[in-house]
């Protein structure tokens, strides 16, 4: 059902983490561990922010499998990012389009997730229509995860974006019920301004996908102790990813169920995810 | 804006209308002389109904150019079709994939249109919710043209077309006008559901995309003398296309203006065609 | 490294054996269970023969996963068709591209293969000149299988099928052993004019990918009872396999080591394969 | 049959030319004006390198029309270069696929090339046993214009690369004449190893395709007065296309027939292409 990664810190070449490590996300396209799907074929994407200037980010999202994308592979191999998230995709029914893969873009924000509404073909419509009339004609794919992004757009997550969140979630949950739909919501979501990652990690039955965060940047460079790039690496560099990249003792912490974490200068946050009722 | 072609008869070999005419569709996709782009390459599509058994049409889409698709030549090789409809695109804004590709299909119908919906953007979000709730789960992509066929679905196509057809242009138009959006839709438009074609020409300005129908099936025998396939073909085949095939004077009539036809057993009918206010 | 079907017999629509049985083609791109990959993703193709007329093969190819291919869902339950290889493809490390998928055509011949020539890249000059001249042009693609089919063809494919593969292993190995590459070649081969079926079974190493063929209609019958098209097959009717479409005991038979079989009217032949020193 | 441009001087964004200007590249995919063919839409690519470090270029290249391709826009909009090559494709017969798309790169070099030999496919055998042996592994494609880069690279294209270009030129037309083929060579190519850039124009008729180069900086800057990046460049800076991305009198200068002209730091070089006999 998709994996994804998001990375923020000291600027690194994509394919140090695209690439490199042992359980790297290409990899993971092919062989994921711990994905209810081993495969994920169905397309992929990166969004990235620039090492200067303004924070626009630049988005490549192909249509097929990560592993043998030619394009992808000399994108993260010239490429440095200080900010980044990736994604392969496992479509859970919706077409394999480029308006279907992630992360998702609206002006400087993007998001990506993991995991389904269930039934969504039966919740879409209601779902569709609580998007800001506004924001209406932005939706150019067929995705859960864009309609997601979208209501968080419109509950204000570019001002709260946490309570944004919640009430998305809270929406789809009161949807499914009116639709006799049991536990709709499964999800772990990235999304980012350009300064702060908020990941979240919930799912109406209580039982979510996995997620880890990197405990500290030691961790990461003792993983790969040959590599330069990632000596370098500031204290404050974060990597939150669908499963660890490798098998250090103690680099990778689990994000807890129903819960929430910011990635930003200075001291991270994290705190429990509890869906606000429309 | 797109080229189309439908065919209804004799079984004949796809090819021999895609490929061998002088100015067949698929050398249009990269010199259409009528059209309002000279290059329709934002991907193509056919849908055809076997010689034998039910009426349940299938469908070959792409979203590469037309002229350089291989696996296109193939099927036009060795399928064989009493009626199919051939779209090549040329896209005016939304997304090329495979889910905007024409023709569009539900159970036995099929649709192909060219032509737009002006500031389509706009009008989606009013055109998307008078879509009949149970038909709203299957509209896949993003195109004003699987729109237009959803709202024609939702008013009865599959009972009375033309009224159908006409209530959908009329629903357009009023959308149009309480947006302030001036003259909204352009149209040809070809729908079938594997034993008649309806086929539309209109537009709220009144001067529509160009539209052609074949006179006799002996004028397309005599541009084409040497072909043996065509020799064979019954008197009720029919073609009706964006732009002539060949130069044959007389062989090629224009559709007139805000106008329909139907291509059925006995004798062909046509009427005006009157937008209905909703 | 590549799995694929040959089927002969009474004609059959190709989704029958492409995506309804259990284990069926399309299942193994996603989850083989025998391969030494696991997933099969990078490319497919079908070549089949029509019902009536000439044996001329068309060809659908593709490059993305099989799994998600719309129009190899439409074109496989369009199609019937008394004889057809279908390929789904793992790169040995060639890239994904359509002329590097099987099954390769030349006239009326098609070519599967599963296996690969071990340091292709560095016997590929070698092999490759060996390719009779007046062949070389319709070379289009870049893999080992491409040239393993021209040098058969070079060798007499046409004539004598057995012959002239068992030609073209002794010159892989020859020119293998000249390199100092150990155990070239690892092959099962699927070679077909549309009438009969070769099909070869081999490795250097005597350790050969699996491969099976069907014992008895009845046997295939058997595994889907509900199936009406399978009720009516007839006795000479055979499928060939990389791996099993089921579980049905004595169903399927494995083809031995270092042999090949015809399958063709009236009793199949097997015989010993022993590559010829050129 | 394809359209180029490159660039050398101060790092621009990929976009300022590819899309921003009267007759951009990406324009001409839809309209060229002075090509032989009007569309160039079989593909396409750029290949640059980068600000800063050592002269190791990036690729990225599709096999759709340039003017849809999503992807291109976004690495165009945030990819800065000072020395860059953009290609794109009209077939002229070989499969449309990534590994025949402009630019070819063999280590810091890149090669793209407008025109055709006449009868490849006649000739290629022959052409390609010319080339060197540890070279032949890395021939992935199946165009004429990846064969006369490998020529060149055989001839010594890294050392004296007029006269490696020569040499191949001499081949091409020795092996035409062997074979019957009139005028073999048409051709406008441009070559660099990072630092420097050849642009050679030639046709064994003596009726070459278009080039032009851009004559000053401030004849660019003129044609774009609002365009503040253009403000910038240095008096180094040049351009070199197969046709003028703009109308601007007195701003690009035609390459003469059979010459060749080098863009480096201090003054640049131009001289006359004469093809060596092999």
């Amino acid at each position: 059902m998709c994996r994804w990664l998001a990375y923020s810190g000291t600027p690194i070449r994509l394919e140090e983490l695209l690439y490199k490590p042992q359980y790297s996300l290409i990899d993971q396209s092919l062989h994921s561990r711990l994905g209810v799907e081993t495969t994920n074929g169905d397309g992929f994407g990166v969004g990235w922010y620039p090492v200067d200037g303004p924070p626009a980010p630049a988005l490549f999202r192909g249509t097929g499998p990560a592993w043998n994308d030619a394009n992808l592979r000399e994108i993260a191999g010239s490429i440095s990012s200080p900010l980044f998230l990736a994604h392969i995709r496992a479509s859970t029914g919706t077409a394999v389009q480029q308006t279907n893969c992630h992360p998702f873009r609206h002006e400087n924000w993007l998001w990506v997730h993991n995991g389904s509404i269930r039934e969504f073909s039966t919740l879409k419509r209601d779902l569709t229509l609580a998007v800001d009339p506004r924001l209406y004609p932005s939706l150019a794919g067929s995705t859960d995860s864009e309609v997601m992004f979208h209501l968080a757009l419109t509950y204000g997550l570019r001002d709260r974006p946490v309570a944004a969140v919640e009430r998305m979630a809270g929406l789809v949950e009161a949807v499914g019920r009116a639709h006799g739909v049991a536990d709709p919501l499964q999800m772990t979501v990235a999304t980012t301004d350009g300064d702060r990652i908020w990941c979240f990690r919930y799912s109406s039955e209580g039982h979510s996908r996995s997620l880890y965060f990197s405990t500290e940047t030691t961790a990461l460079q003792a993983l790969y102790p040959e590599n330069r790039q990632l000596r370098a690496l500031s204290e404050e560099t974060r990597l939150v990813v669908s499963e660890p990249l490798g098998d250090l003792e103690g680099a990778w912490q689990p994000v807890p169920e129903s819960s929430y974490g910011v990635i930003q200068k200075g001291a991270d946050e994290m705190g429990r995810f509890t869906p606000a009722a429309p």
